[in-house]
């Protein structure tokens, strides 16, 4: 194709959302018209699909749940007028908690007011408030957002080392549906200490954010944190930022959270439209069947060329990948759908990984992500008549073409700047999109229940741990191998589960566990000491 | 196989390296006795290869170079003693000026001494940096350091604001072998414009890493800067981390860089062995093999359990996917090599995309990497004879029996800590895996011609975008659309591009470039204001 069909073909088929500014260029896609006529009739299906799940129908039959994240801000759009109004007063509540705490008129018992947040979570309650954080953050927040996203102890102390004194301004952020993620209850039950430690009360600095009646929402009650906000069963993790899990900890830091949810829904809008070519999400969800050929045969490589935008390649690698990973599609039937998501930002990965992607291994498309604006305020000549911002365009360019030239597809992204609307509306396109494909591929997006397996068997792993303990201490003078102890508690298959747990005892001094030698590395046996 | 039978093929396959206590563990990779054994051949041509590359042949034939990085960590291996001398020389250069910058003899001229280090590069001369620094930073470093890592005008903003007022004690450590790296030049150049507007001398706060005779080697004279670290030509960007692209920052944050090369020594030392069960380097070479058929089938997803180790993936993505992801094999035919790589930390990573890793496309192998050692000093119970870390490896070890259980392939790296000597041996490890696998699949490892399209492309566009401006200065009455434009630089087939640049010039005021509507959003007209 030469360059002047290209432009053709980029004229023909550029999809635009006037009230964003958004522009999905799919050119570099080799799709032919017979595919998009073809898809008519399935995206047909996903429209209807999708209409159903905004009006309220049981998306997730596992949990018996509503999906309901596009009411979140359209609130008018829930199914019952109790929904609208939950969701109406949660905005509110949220809103005037933050004001009070800008103003102090909410603070912390021993400081004027509160400086800091820090937020414990994991999955769908961290990674979109630190994409958030991260994307619309400046020097002018109104507070500084630090995150607890797993259960690394040494991780932890590094954030209350950086916390330091300011842990008595710090407000606290718990957010877990459940209350029962353990990751969360871990970063929460450290932190408690933390805040112990420097004689403060843990309770007069903390809030949650999780559902009503929840065992996180016990504990609230019982220590008397500040308040809590809800999360609905009907919003799920990975699509909860523009929720209390999203808004609330944007909001504390200064962010406009009335423009994220304007944006959100004016994609929406945008995207309900029924058209495959004039609906950027519905033109995404049918690039990704083009690509994979609707089974996932290649990987999908997120490339913003913006720095605040780093975080939306991990963030999607959530969204698309937890949403569209399943074994099963929705007639029961083996799958083994998917799609993977990996990225950074541009033009730094050109040169991390484009050698790969230009002459390598040809198992994916690319999404770069354009922004036109490129910095507050005027840009200093790094050539004549040349900015630093139009290397950027002019590498992203660069790259499209290179990667076209030697028959790898792309597609490019275009929005105005990285403004609140504008990370709203990529949320909430790339959310439908999810859905859109979803149901072209005849897959649940809404559940995930392949993460439940590796949960219970890191309970297995624990309860190994509690009784070989108890068995060292019942004979402390009495040094025993894996192999010994793993018959001693009873299970005697598991021994290397038992000889990895051992290990990892005796790694850390605290435990009490000692290391012999033995005759080999398998041989060693362990005491309590 | 059963439990039991596991445990006999872990203790079978487990490759050990004692002297930094790092093991790999394969037992959940599917390979076969006999595929060993059948790679015993092509394994030897891959230590031949290495062997041939250690001596100092010419492992880069496009540039003609020698690949030394080895050296780096064992002075006295390089094949001359001059190489030596220069290597011990720059080592000592680089303790004795970081000695020199935190006693306060290097001061910038209007502090008393230097408190943060801007690194200025992009590629091999930031990644390897940043996995160092954050990997091994703490409350206790020496110097704090920052990034500008691309040529975003908004992201280094960002930095600047960041440094504020203590621009006048920042360092800044420019890093680019041949000073031709657009994005480290723009760097550099905002940098100097950023310095001169709290109206301070940039060259007093400024160091060079770069090549005898470079364009930057050149800037750094003329500009009086502090002083020039050399960067050899026989050290490729991904493979740098241990010149003074990564001891220099590393040195000045306060690290341990002895430890760190003392931990890669110590790995090359136990990966020259030539026995590809013992050796795992080999065994991490010969299981890519395996996972992906030798042509990068299966994408490798690297799991860390350890928030510090979380660049580890992103540095390992570049290390193997620009060293693998090659068009043309040895011999000029057409292979289209490479393994992709993506992941985060573990177990963080769980509540994303774990749900399709066991569920999905099977796609891909993992490498959990297990980290003994949980937190300096002790560890709370979270709950009864339980700990964070506890945890952390109860997940690590669910996950990686949930995978199994679902015939998805994984191996495990067990390290004692996230010591220098730890990190240093990590990044040996790698290096010389890469180097066997590129021998086991018959590429170069160590040339990357696929990153200078898209880099010529990239002066294309900004060639055009100067035509255009000179074009719509000479008429600044008229408006033009981009197909008239386009023509009227003599690229009538380029329109795309011109109406590309056109739209970013008109979003960013300052570029004086007015966009007026019409007929439609490609008719619209532009002209300079």
């Amino acid at each position: 194709m030469t360059e002047r069909q290209l432009w053709e073909r980029y004229q023909k088929h550029l999809c635009g959302v006037e009230s964003v500014g958004l522009t999905l260029d799919v050119s570099r896609m080799n799709f032919t018209d017979d595919f998009l006529a073809r898809m008519r009739g399935p995206l047909d299906k996903a429209f209807d699909a999708m209409e159903a799940l905004e009006k309220g129908a049981i998306a997730n039959p596992d949990e018996k749940r509503r999906v309901g994240h596009y009411w979140l801000r359209a609130p008018e759009l829930a199914p019952e007028p109790a929904l609208t109004k939950d969701i109406q007063d949660a905005v509110a509540a949220i809103n005037a908690f933050a004001g009070d705490v800008h103003a102090g008129r909410v603070k912390p018992p021993g400081a004027a007011r509160f400086t800091r947040v820090l937020l414990v979570g994991i999955g769908g309650s961290a990674l979109g408030p630190q994409l958030v954080a991260d994307a619309l953050g400046s020097a002018a927040d109104k507070m500084q957002v630090f995150f607890l996203d797993n259960t690394d102890p040494d991780g932890m102390d590094r954030v209350f080392t950086q916390l330091g004194d300011s842990l008595r301004e710090t407000l606290a952020v718990v957010i877990s549906k459940s209350g029962g993620t353990k990751e969360t209850r871990n970063g929460m039950v450290e932190a408690e200490r933390a805040w112990k430690r420097q004689g403060l009360d843990f309770g007069a600095h903390a809030v949650a954010v999780t559902g009503e009646g929840s065992e996180l929402d016990r504990v609230a009650k019982q220590g008397k944190w500040l308040r809590t906000f809800p999360m609905w069963d009907w919003v799920g993790g990975r699509t909860s930022v523009l929720s209390a899990v999203g808004l609330l900890p944007a909001r504390l830091q200064g962010l406009d959270t009335d423009g994220m949810l304007a944006g959100a829904r004016d994609m929406d809008v945008a995207t309900r439209v029924r058209d495959g070519v004039r609906n950027p999400a519905a033109l995404l969800a049918l690039m990704w069947f083009h690509a994979g050929g609707g089974r996932g045969q290649k990987d999908m490589v997120i490339l913003p060329y913006k720095d605040r935008l780093m975080l939306l390649s991990k963030y999607l690698q959530q969204l698309v990948m937890e949403s569209l990973g399943k074994e099963l599609d929705v007639s029961g039937a083996v799958v083994n759908q998917g799609i993977a998501v990996y990225g950074n930002k541009g033009s730094t990965d050109q040169h991390a990984y484009v050698q790969q992607l230009r002459e390598g291994v040809n198992n994916f498309f690319a999404t770069f992500v354009e922004v036109l604006k490129d910095r507050e305020g005027e840009s200093m000549q790094v050539e004549p008549d040349i900015t630093s911002g139009d290397y950027l365009l002019g590498f992203l360019l660069g790259t499209r073409r290179a990667l076209f030239e030697k028959g790898r597809e792309s597609m490019t992204l275009t929005v105005p700047d990285v403004s609140a609307r504008t990370l709203g509306a990529l949320i909430a396109l790339y959310e439908r999109a999810v859905g859109l494909y979803a149901t072209l591929v005849n897959i649940n997006a809404y559940h995930q229940p392949g993460v439940e397996a590796g949960k219970k068997a890191a309970g297995v792993v624990l309860e190994l741990q509690r009784k070989v303990l108890a068995r060292l201490r019942a004979e402390p003078a009495k040094a025993q191998s894996a192999e010994e102890l793993a018959r001693a508690v009873g299970a005697p298959d598991e021994v290397e589960t038992v000889f990895k747990v051992l290990e990892h005892l005796a790694a850390n001094a605290p435990a009490g566990v000692r290391r012999e030698p033995g005759s080999s590395r398998f041989d060693a046996r362990f005491r309590a000491s």
